[in-house]
């Protein structure tokens, strides 16, 4: 049991660095890392001690590699690499929510047919654990509702046009500045961020792959300064909410901006901050809330993730398809 | 891998035949009920093809039980059982807050002298997996605050109070018929019920007993009308609030009725419900609120402890003593 797993890394930007930083920490970890694979081999690095390529097949076609974690910004590449570490027999953890959100369809097949384990607490909801808990609920309890606030960007920006009377495109640039919004925000404010992220959730609360048509999602923009008025005047504040629910038999996933009182979980979920909440019909009302943007958060959910792989844990949802084949 | 492992089950009131119920329904566990020892062996049972004896002993030394699960109200007797257990190498599971919190000092001489595993989810904060949580930041990250509502009857008498204005005598004989409070309601009301709980996991966040002289705990009975009407007028209401701080490098434990605003994580936990709220250096403020009292979250915390025991899980707060040793 205690011989030192060979992690092969793909990326080394903020999340990587993160990453790397705290597995060094984590000296219990029977885990190193072995090589890392760059676009920019050219760049001054720190971790000198680290081996870094710029050929994904040094990673990916590598005997001695166990392990493939996946922490790049492209998603096209991303799906290429974690597809082709399955197939190797590797085991993946990837904080991908854009190529998660997209492909749940691929990842529910290679969840199936890979004997591989793939993990990606990382691609919602920060450092809160929700994939592996929705993911437990599913093979033990009836899951009802699910809901949150799956956005960290378009949170910040409502808690600072509200707390403190910020412009929106102020706010959005405070947001970029400290590092809870993209350079390219469109995915976070239009709520297509929290749709991928909701799928996730739909596939391992309900076993299935909801599909395009079941989703809504309004952008934060439409929020005036009139709304956040008459909201405050209600003592209500305006919150980015993600909502999946079951409507005659199907998943209906919405995620827009929505009045929320001082009674509901939800409420005191400012800034950064993500939260999200689980219905169950046995257990009743499961709420989670932390971090839900930035590198550390990430990167700690990273950690859970090689914790529990390093365990044996895989997610539940494939191994009830297992059983069914 | 596949054997079935033997459960010998201590206790058969709410909690032990909950957890009964609900390990039918969980098929794929690979562990069955062998016997189950009652007080009361005359006494109609439900369950009929369970082996019932009022004999510990049947269970205890029978060298074909795997593990103990321990459901009694009894605290002297279940200290008793679990030590004995855990000295014949079965590994362990309790509810028993009283027994637990009150033995935190031997418990952490067992954790270190027995290669068995003593888990006990179920005695804090019911369906939230907060001890296990706890002691992982332990283990891997700097724990600063602890602070929560511990005790189901004492918010779900508090929230009577403020929202339909009963008296505190009304509430209480409500939460009683409910079942979210003893038929001898002290340690609820007072705080120790909270208390036990803080310092199962004081003791596993920082790794040590806190001494009796650290924790304060002042009754719910404190809570006058004026006092409700005053918090209201401000839009706060009143809450059972335990917290754990350090303060000047020794561990601080208080349990009392605390003024809470809406901007509060705490606000909306109303009712029976529990919620904890731990700060971390490293990743910041994780909030979890679910069900605390009643049976079917107690049951399903049970059911957890079992699957992590099931995959070889123990706490990590012994695992580095014995690493230290």
């Amino acid at each position: 049991m205690n011989e030192q797993k060979k992690i092969g890394l793909f990326g080394f930007g903020t999340v990587g660095q993160g990453f790397y930083e705290n597995l060094k920490k984590h000296t219990h970890l029977s885990a190193v890392i072995a090589k890392v694979c760059v676009r920019r081999i050219d760049l001054p690095r720190i971790g000198h001690e680290l081996y870094f390529t710029d050929n994904p097949d040094e990673l990916l076609l590598d005997p001695e590699i166990d392990i493939i974690i996946e922490l790049i910004d492209d998603a096209v590449a991303a799906k290429q690499y974690v597809h082709t570490a399955l197939r190797e027999g590797k085991s993946v953890i990837s904080a991908n929510k854009k190529m998660i959100g997209e492909s749940l369809k691929e990842i529910d097949e290679w969840h199936t047919r890979y004997d591989a384990t793939f993990l990606y607490e990382a691609a919602v909801g920060g450092g809160i654990p929700i994939v592996h808990a929705v993911d437990g609920f599913f093979r033990d309890q009836e899951v009802l509702k699910i809901r949150g606030i799956l956005n960290g960007s378009s949170n910040y920006i409502l808690t600072q046009m509200q707390q403190n009377q910020w412009s929106f495109e102020q706010a959005l640039i405070d947001a970029q500045a400290k590092g809870f919004a993209e350079q390219n925000p469109t995915l976070d404010i239009s709520g297509v961020d929290a749709s991928y992220k909701l799928s996730i959730l739909a596939y391992h609360a309900f076993g299935e792959v909801p599909s395009l048509s079941s989703f809504s999602a309004e952008s934060i923009e439409n929020v005036t300064k009139e709304l956040i008025k008459k909201a405050k005047t209600k003592g209500k504040k305006i919150k980015p909410i993600a909502t999946i629910e079951i409507v005659d038999g199907k998943i209906v996933c919405t995620v827009k901006p929505q009045l929320v009182s001082p009674n509901d979980e939800l409420f005191s979920v400012d800034f950064e901050n993500n939260a999200i909440s689980v219905e169950t019909l046995i257990s009743g009302k499961h709420t989670a809330a932390g971090k839900g943007a930035g590198s550390l958060p990430t990167g700690s959910a990273v950690i859970e993730d090689l914790k529990r792989l390093l365990s044996g844990y895989s997610y539940q949802v494939s191994k009830s398809k297992k059983t069914v084949a």
